[in-house]
Formats: C-alpha cells, structure tokens, sequence
C-alpha cells in the first residue's frame, strides 16, 4: 500500500465509490472507467491512475465489475469497518452532525457525546448521554473511540485534541478555526467554513478560477 | 496576479491572516516569517514563498509590519469587501451555518434563505425572511447574492446549482455529496462531512499519516 495518497485522490475515490454503491442498486454489473470518470467529474484517465495506486483492477475494454471494485474502495477507504466516533461540543454545529444521516450508514457510530453546558449534561440525543468533559479519556478508552469530532470554540481545541489522542483518538475532524498540533501516526483533517467561505472570495477576487 | 494558487496556499493565507490579526489586537508591530511560520503550522521558507506570489513584503531582518500584511492579506482573500451570501436549505446544517458566529464577522452577510417546507417559508431567522425556491432568481438578483451556500439533499444540488448561477451568482459553498457542475469562472467548494470522515478512516487504515 502506498505511504502518501493525496487528499484530492481519496477525495475522488469517496466519488467513485458513491457511483459504484448507486450501479449495484441498480444492479449494473460492469462500468468502464469512463462512466467512472463521468459520475466523479473526472477523466477516465484519471480513474485509471487513481485505482492503480491500489492494484490491478478490471480488465480492458471489458471494464470493472461493479461489486468487486466497490468492495475494493470500501475496504482501501477503510468503510468496511464500523467506526466509533465521539461528538465533543454539542452545539448547533454539534447537534447537525449527530443528525447526519449519512455518518451511520457510512460506518461511523456517534457512541459518545461531550458538552460543558450543565443544562446538557445528563440529556441524552438518540439514546447517547452527554456527558462532561472530565470523562473524555475514560470513555474513549472504554467505549473504544478511534474518532473525534470536535466542534469547540478554537480556545479549547488544542486541549481536548491533547486530551482525546492520549486517550487513544486515532483521528480527528477539527472544526475549529485553529491549527491543532497532533503526533504524525494521528489522523486529522480540518472543516473550517470561515476558510471554505474565503477560498470562494478569493477565487472570484482574482478572477473567477475554480476554488 | 498569478492564475493558479493551490487550495492549501490559500487555507494558509487565511491562517497567517487569523495570526496577524491577533497580533494587531495585542498591538504587535512587526512579525518574522519563523512567528508567522509558528502560527500557521508551517514553516518559514513556506511563508515566504506563499507571500511572494502575491507581491514583495516585508524586509529582510526586520519581518513584516503588522498592519499592512493584514491588510494586503484581508484584500487577496477577498475580505476587505462585504459578500452578500444566500442559504439555500433551512435544514440542521443551513442553521448552524446561519448562526455561525464567524461569518458575519468576516464579512459574509447571509441575506436571504430559501427552504421548500411549507413551514418555515414566511419565517425569519434573525429578520431574514425564508422564502420559497421559486423566488431563487429574482431574490439572487434584487439583493445582489455573489455566494450561494447549498444545503440541500444531493439530488436537489445541481438544479438548484444552475439557477443560482444562472441568477448571477459567483461562488457556491455545497454540502451535499453530489459533485457540482459549474461554468469555469464559477468558484466552487466542496464541503462534504462524509468524505471528511472518510478521510481520516483511509488515513488510519493506511497506516496513520495524516489526512
């Protein structure tokens, strides 16, 4: 397996696993990397090079079998699993993604919910208590979190991302507008909407390229 | 002004930004490309070489005045001017969004909000008015949207997509996991919550490089 994919190619491989989940439904049993290429807004080139940094997938000018590559994707983009995931900060940004109804049917399970608000403590969302932030390390350690989400003020970030790697985080999704500083083996990728926000001012400002 | 300036050149444009503005708050004159290296997560040959796409600052062995480095940032990310930004989907996400602290602060005025439920059409959130998808165009045109934020089911996106863009607007903020087809000198960003997720399980199954 390859040390560095980048963030644009596991991007498009999330795509092309949407295009093959939808082709098995419909019960399609081959696609050739065009048809890939056009459902992820890309070339069938690109498809090419992108699967080939994983194996030797379909065979030429028959294509791929549908379910044999979706399988594929599933388990190169680590989906094949069920992953645990903590929710820290249950405010609005917090309680839109518990609703998300795409995390469980993608494999993440919200098992644990953190807030400092006493008002909240002690509630329960969909059955999952939230709970204070003195137990984040007792329950990822005990619940068996390998995800985190925090959805923090930027004040409390670096803390509680320190707090929930010792416990055993292998990943975090930041939402906070801060950098955080996590050891190389943890995962982490940033949702700063500020930033998404910025990128498309900045793209129009200078002249209309895509962002 | 250069054509191509990659995504993450532009999300560190924004931290150094966020740096310097707190170093104007606490009245700081001057910063090094180290500190400013320090605060972005980056280092310091990188500063440099971000900034020198855009023109010449600062001086050797004395760094860069505050002041005009935020100022010359704020005016290349686009935020010295005011957006006028409209939310399509009043759902969990569309209201978090709607409520986020930060973007009126930097400058995104959300200005109108559409949603299809019969409802919450007539309602106001913070005295903007949700309106039904049909007023989309002639809304987008009367108050002069540039922005347009998309939280909609995926199979809404496209359409909906088009009609904003075909109204005038010139960057579009989606969260649905559907990838959009834009003109080329429309700016669009990719917010998909799912594929962030993905991200970080590929990382770890992978081996623990960051994502």
């Amino acid at each position: 397996m390859p040390r560095r994919v980048s963030e644009s190619t596991i991007r498009r491989l999330s795509h092309y696993l949407r295009a093959l989940e939808k082709l098995e439904r419909d019960e399609v049993p081959t696609v050739s990397s065009e048809e890939l290429a056009e459902r992820g807004g890309t070339t069938a080139a690109h498809v090419r090079k992108d699967l080939s940094q994983f194996g030797s997938f379909g065979k030429r000018g028959l294509g791929y079998r549908v379910p044999e590559l979706a399988a594929s994707l599933r388990h190169i983009l680590g989906v094949d699993v069920r992953w645990r995931v903590a929710l820290v900060g249950a405010g609005r940004i917090g309680s839109a993604l518990f609703e998300y109804p795409n995390f469980a049917e993608r494999g993440y399970d919200c098992v644990a919910i953190f807030d400092t608000d006493p008002e909240k403590i002690g509630r329960c969302w969909s059955g999952v208590p939230i709970r204070p932030p003195d137990e984040l390390e007792t329950t990822i350690r005990a619940l068996g979190v390998s995800l985190v989400i925090l959805a923090v003020p930027p004040e409390a970030a670096q803390c509680l991302a320190d707090r929930a790697v010792s416990a055993g985080a292998r990943g975090l999704m930041n939402f906070a507008a801060v950098q955080l500083r996590v050891p190389a083996d943890v995962a982490l990728t940033d949702v700063n909407l500020v930033m998404e926000l910025e990128a498309l001012s900045f793209a129009i400002s200078q002249g209309g390229s895509k962002a």
